[in-house]
C-alpha cells in the first residue's frame, strides 16, 4: 500500500495546481477545538505538521521557513529586547528567537494549545525553546491580545496560517492597526504572507499592499524557498515605522551560529523580487 | 470528469515528492524518435509542454525560465555576437537571445525537430524568434555539433531536459570540455542545472561541482522561481575562463524592454544561495 498525503487547495477546489508527498505512516489525526492537526512521517522530509490539510512544516525544511521569518527581522533591528510572536505553536520561531542575546522577553500568542503539546512530543528540535524562562505563554487569541499593548515591542513575528479559517483575521487591515500601536517607534513587524510566484496568492498580496502604504513608510517583501509549500516558496512582509528594509546594516552584531538558510548575503537578496512582482506591490524602494 | 497532469517522478519511483496540474484538455500526445510529446490546456498556468511525462513549460511561467537562463550570460559578456543554443526546442531562449542587439548569428542544435514542430503550432509567442535570418537550425546531437568548433563563442547556453534520457549526456564531464574549447576566452556558458532545494536534485548538482574547478576559474550557480517545476525552483550553473559572475557589471548596456522577471538587482540576487548550498559547492566567490 502507498499513502500520499495530498495538499488540500487553500483557495477553493478549482486551483488548478496541488502537490502530494508520499507517507510512511500517520502518526497523529485529530480535531483540536480550532483544526484537524495531523502528523506524518514522511519519505522524503523527515515528519510533517499540516492543519486542516496543508503542510506547515516539514523537518527537512524547516529552517528555510523559521531562519528566514526571524533573523531578517532580529538582525535588522538594532537591539531586539521585548519579542510578540503570533502563531507558530510548533516553537521553531522562538528557538531562533531566543539565538539573539539582546532578547529579554518573548510573548508568545498561539489560539491552539494542541499544535503546541503535539509539536513538544513528536518535534522536540524545533519546540526546544519553549521552556525557556524569557517565554511568556499565552494560549490566546492574538489580534486581543496585541490590543492590550501600546508602544512596547521591538520585533513583532506573526507566524499564522493562510488566510482563511482561524488565520483569516491576521490579514486584515484592523490587526496591522492594532501591531503598529503595540510598537515601538524603531519596531518591526514581519508576517507570513502567501507568495508572488503562484496566481491565486499573488491576488491576496496584492490586496494587502493595497492598505499598507497608509500604515506603515517602510514596507518591504522578501521571501524564502520551502519545496514542500505551494510554488516552491514563501513571502513575508517587512513592515516598519523607523527601519528601511533596503537600507539594512548589520554593524558589529554577529549572526547567530550553526544557521542552515540565513546569511546577511540571502537577508539582503531575499528582499529582490522578479520584476511583475516589484511592480505590483508597493515596496517602499519604489 | 477532472484531468490532472502528475509529473513523473524524475529520479526514481520512489521519490517521495510529486505535484499534479488541472488540464482541460490534452491538444497532443505522441511518442517522437526520442521521446514522449504532450501539450496539454491547463486550468491556471496556459498552455503546458511535457517531454516523457515532466513539464518543460507552461506558458504562465516560462518568461521566469527563459529571461534568466539567457539575459544573465547575455547581460555578464560585454559584447555577445555569436550564440550556441543546445537544446531548447521550444525557442524560448532564442527569442530572448534575439533580443540583445550585438547578436550576429545562434547556433540551434536541438535533437528532436518534433519539439521544434509542436512549439511553432501550439506556443507561437514563445516560438517567434525561430525564423529570423540569424537564427542557424541543426536538428542534432548538440554534444557532436559542439566538438565542431574551437574558440568561437561567446555565449553558450543549454537549455536541456533532466539528467536522465536523452540530456543524460550533457551533464557529463566530457561534454563540459567540449563546450570550454569551443568558447572564446571571455566565453560564458550557462546550462540547466536542477535546484538545490529537492534533494534528489541536490545530490546531482554537487556531483556536476566536484569536477567543474578543474575545467572553470569561474563558477556561479543562480536559480529562478518555476512554480511548475520541483521544489518550484530551477537553477543553473554560469561557468567561464574570463568573467567572473560575482564581479557583475552592467555597465553602459541597456536591459531589453518588456521583461517580467529579470532585471539587474534579480541578476546578482540570484546568485546568493541559502547558507547550506553555498557551503556545499565550490563556487568561485567561497
Amino acid at each position: 500500500m502507498e499513502l500520499w498525503l495530498y495538499e488540500r487547495p487553500i483557495f477553493s477546489e478549482d486551483q488548478g495546481w496541488s502537490y502530494r508527498i508520499k507517507i510512511k505512516k500517520t502518526l497523529e489525526d485529530f480535531k483540536t477545538p480550532f483544526q484537524q492537526l495531523a502528523v506524518y512521517e514522511s519519505v522524503e522530509f523527515g515528519k510533517v505538521l499540516t492543519l486542516d490539510g496543508v503542510v506547515q512544516l516539514t523537518e527537512h525544511d524547516e529552517p528555510h521557513y523559521h531562519e528566514m521569518i526571524t533573523h531578517v527581522p532580529m538582525m535588522a533591528h538594532p537591539n531586539p529586547e521585548k519579542i510578540l510572536v503570533i502563531g507558530g505553536g510548533d516553537g521553531g520561531v522562538i528557538r531562533e528567537v531566543l539565538k539573539h542575546p539582546s532578547v529579554k522577553e518573548v510573548h508568545f500568542a498561539e489560539i491552539d494549545e494542541a499544535v503546541v503539546t503535539t509539536c513538544l512530543k513528536h518535534f522536540p528540535n524545533i519546540s526546544c525553546g519553549l521552556s525557556d524562562p524569557r517565554v511568556i505563554h499565552r494560549y490566546t487569541d492574538g489580534c486581543a491580545y496585541t490590543q492590550q499593548f501600546e508602544n512596547y515591542f521591538d520585533v513583532v513575528i506573526v507566524d499564522s496560517t493562510d488566510p482563511v479559517g482561524p488565520a483569516e483575521v491576521l490579514f486584515r487591515e484592523s490587526f496591522f492597526v492594532d501591531i503598529k500601536k503595540a510598537m515601538k517607534p524603531e519596531g518591526i513587524f514581519v508576517n507570513q504572507a502567501e507568495n508572488f510566484a503562484y496566481k491565486t496568492h499573488f491576488e491576496t498580496v496584492k490586496k494587502l499592499f493595497e492598505f499598507l502604504p497608509n500604515l506603515f513608510p517602510n514596507r518591504g517583501y522578501y521571501y524564502t524557498i520551502v519545496p514542500t509549500y505551494p510554488a516552491g516558496i514563501i513571502a513575508f512582509t517587512f513592515l516598519s515605522k523607523g527601519t528601511d528594509p533596503y537600507n539594512f546594516d548589520i554593524g558589529n552584531k554577529s549572526v547567530p551560529e550553526g544557521l542552515r538558510y540565513y546569511s546577511p548575503e540571502m537577508h539582503k537578496a531575499s528582499f529582490t523580487l522578479p520584476r511583475y512582482a516589484a511592480d505590483a506591490f508597493a515596496t517602499s524602494n519604489k
